[in-house]
């Protein structure tokens, strides 16, 4: 179905979906959906609103500005397909996954190209006709490395960047070239286990539960805004790399869940948080 | 926190949030939540507004109804803990559960009374100081009994009735009289079981799930608009036994997870489905 | 790891599990896991053994024959990887989880080829260097289609079938070919639907949990012994498709999940479910 | 049923089982259930065998004693009713639970009385004709606050204590009182979240799924072994008072479900981590 989206935040106060639905209303817009949520602790508003009609961009969102506080922003997304660049390094999961929806028409988005500091996954890639990038890490630094990769996406211009199993630490001017426009997905415990090896502590604490949490890259490692999480039985009868496949498992669905939410404009990002309209 | 529910529902066509958050905003009313979902088959449109402020009801109440299509079915309600009656066979986990959320507080409704087909819980029940009713079945038609439990609810006069557990099938006609308004909660299995001892069966089958249902009560029988579900995980080497207990469980946390969706007017039913703002 | 497995079932009788470690005591197996399980209902015993050591196959089970009662089944199960065909209809999300798997090695057996009744997933099972059989079934008798299949089911002379999608109902007399050797994968739904579009019906009805189920095929269609189940949620915002596609998501997990216990020797059919030792 | 079990565990060496289940055969005993576990990072055996049928302890013992390995740990565990207290502060979910199980005969345990440090939970714990001991901690050392509490677990001489919800960190004097029989409910989070009000935290990081854990309590605060987890799903649209909610309906059962397992026998404790026959 064709149609565009409107994301609307600002401070609450009364009157804000009035104001927002009587423009709306003016130039004929038919709304497919509409959701809004006021978070509480902050007392910060959010509107999104699907909605199909010809309009005038310009003047529509001229008087969308009008009618609403000065500190209020507005996005308008028309519906078409977002271009994604994915990072990997060796792990195939989760990209073998995305290449086998994007392959099928079912990820909504466009897949420009596959960047890795490792060759192993360029075989796979290429079996879906998707650009493969080896931009070897030794030997360079940390932004050298970086500077090589920032390059590449350059060219490609994507809205947001994916890194499925991409096992370097991004530094912070890195992340900030893609301000939340970077989905992380790792696993997830309960109760987390920070350092090496995660899965052989999971199997020397006996953990019951694999969890996987996707979420936008900031400044905190792993501590972003998180999109989407889901979880798996284990037993103590599993060894860790049998842990680690459920693991593998989980990730892959969650990553993809939570790139349905990002390319469908389903979230609002507020501080540590995603305000979710699913 | 002191807030009034709005629900509003009606065909969709252009401009009904626009209309209807303009009366609102006449009214300085304090729009703390907001949701609306247009069902696309049926292509009806759905409004729940959660609000506070201080408002002339009747007056609201007729400029709504000015601004919206004849068809608009609106309903205001007033916060206020709703009164509940439950009926129950034998099986205390649901009702227990109930019970002591409502002498903690935590229901956020009032339990007028309990009625029985027997009198297994009448100790239980009296420990948590609510009425109760036990009215036998036996040796009495099934239109002879439901008139006397009938003639006990009219006295309480509850806005819902609850079957925690409650084992003999009501007629269309005591239905009708509490159209919506009834809400019950059974076991479900993948794949679903027919017949007598579904736990018997579903040992028998070895299902690795065993999962609840809480829904609204119409005249198909356990078919009507779901509310709330959920699982729990089971394994071939649990028994019959075992695997009923992991159903009670599972059970009584559903139904408190859709009581609180009903008394809290977070949902709609809509031909056989539940609409829900949560 | 190399090992391998001895599956041992019976109707139970004192000393069971003595009389068999005894022998493989007497072989200086080195046992690996074990584990015993009686069903209460049938008195019926079984014993999963992974071991190593090397040891004279021949007199090792003639030994164990001596040592059981007659009716004891005994299946020594030397440790390779499994070989497996696969039916698939148009739907790829199962079958391009069990190629990536396979490409990569996780899958622990190998597919010998894909079959099917379209040519649709040809181009995707060419990518992983897997054949493919297209066998339509337009103008044929389901016998006469089925006889094809079966020929070239001879060349491959597979251990297990897998029906990852797999839209036609097979005869009895296929069935026969391969008793507890087949493994479906179907959505489930709580409660369950009948007939066709059950999407639309989980829909319609409000469903909050789309589930999967894999299983042994048998005479009764989607009710043979279950392998592994596991379910998503979902809500009434989501469309019917995307419900199909939450159902795919979990679909794909659970084959690969039956699957992992099935070419590991971790199950006993018995009767009408399985007995899992994981 | 009446049925006595017995825990063996020992480094592992070939002949175990035969030489274990060669002492029951010669007693006549009849086997209901039979599981090992071979933990391999360790090497270590364990066997659990729950029997029925009449036999002479000590001759049995000492047969077993003498056909294992010195190092090996022989527990018999004839089939009575555990006896617990419950260790309690403000909060009613947890122990209203348990209470509830009790008085209708579903905790197979006794609950021989409630301690707490407040008095608030007295009336409920009354209701079910339960001892409720209130011992204040005001103006008094840790040290002898829990002199107080050791002297009427003194007198009740329980196997295991539950600590359903006590807030008060225990000291390891205490604690070794109790080695692996102190048994621990609490909150569990992906991510975990340190410090005071994790569910405000919850709220603040957007989580999507709150779970609980039961684990036996060691010197390290909440990390002792895992007994039982399980989680429940929430939304950005859940106030931390909703989600702390969710969080006490998921953590009631994950108790109940760990007592099942404790006083049924159905674990051991190796280092950090559960072994668990289900």
């Amino acid at each position: 179905m064709n149609f565009s989206v409107l994301l609307i935040h600002c401070p609450d106060q009364p009157g804000l979906v009035f104001k927002i639905t009587q423009v709306a209303y003016r130039h004929n817009l038919n709304i497919i959906s509409n959701g809004e949520f006021v978070e509480r602790n902050s007392n910060h508003f959010f509107m999104r609103t699907a909605f199909s009609g010809s309009f005038d961009e310009a003047i529509f969102l001229s008087e969308l500005q009008a009618a609403l506080p000065p500190e209020a922003v507005v996005k308008l997304s028309l519906r078409k397909k977002r271009d994604l660049c994915i990072l990997v390094t060796k792990e195939h999961h989760c990209i073998s996954d995305l290449l086998v929806r994007h392959a099928f028409g079912e990820l909504d988005a466009n897949i420009k190209c596959v960047i890795s500091n490792y060759s192993d996954l360029e075989r796979l890639t290429s079996k879906f006709d998707v650009p493969y990038h080896h931009v070897a890490h030794e030997n360079k630094t940390r932004e050298a490395h970086e500077e090589e990769i920032l390059h590449i996406l350059d060219h490609y211009n994507p809205e947001f960047l994916v890194l499925a199993k991409y096992m370097r630490i991004l530094t912070p001017a890195f992340i900030q070239r893609y301000p939340n426009r970077i989905i992380n997905i790792h696993h997830s415990f309960l109760p987390a286990f920070a350092g090496a090896n995660p899965y052989t502590q999971a199997y020397d604490r006996g953990v019951k539960i694999i969890g996987a949490t996707a979420h936008f890259v900031n400044e905190q490692l792993d501590e972003g805004p998180i999109i989407a999480q889901s979880i798996i039985p284990v037993a103590h009868t599993h060894s860790a790399k049998e842990m680690a496949q459920a693991g593998r498992d989980v990730e892959k669905i969650v990553l993809a869940r939570s790139l349905k939410l990002v390319v469908h404009d389903q979230l609002f990002v507020h501080r540590n948080k995603t305000i979710i309209f699913d």
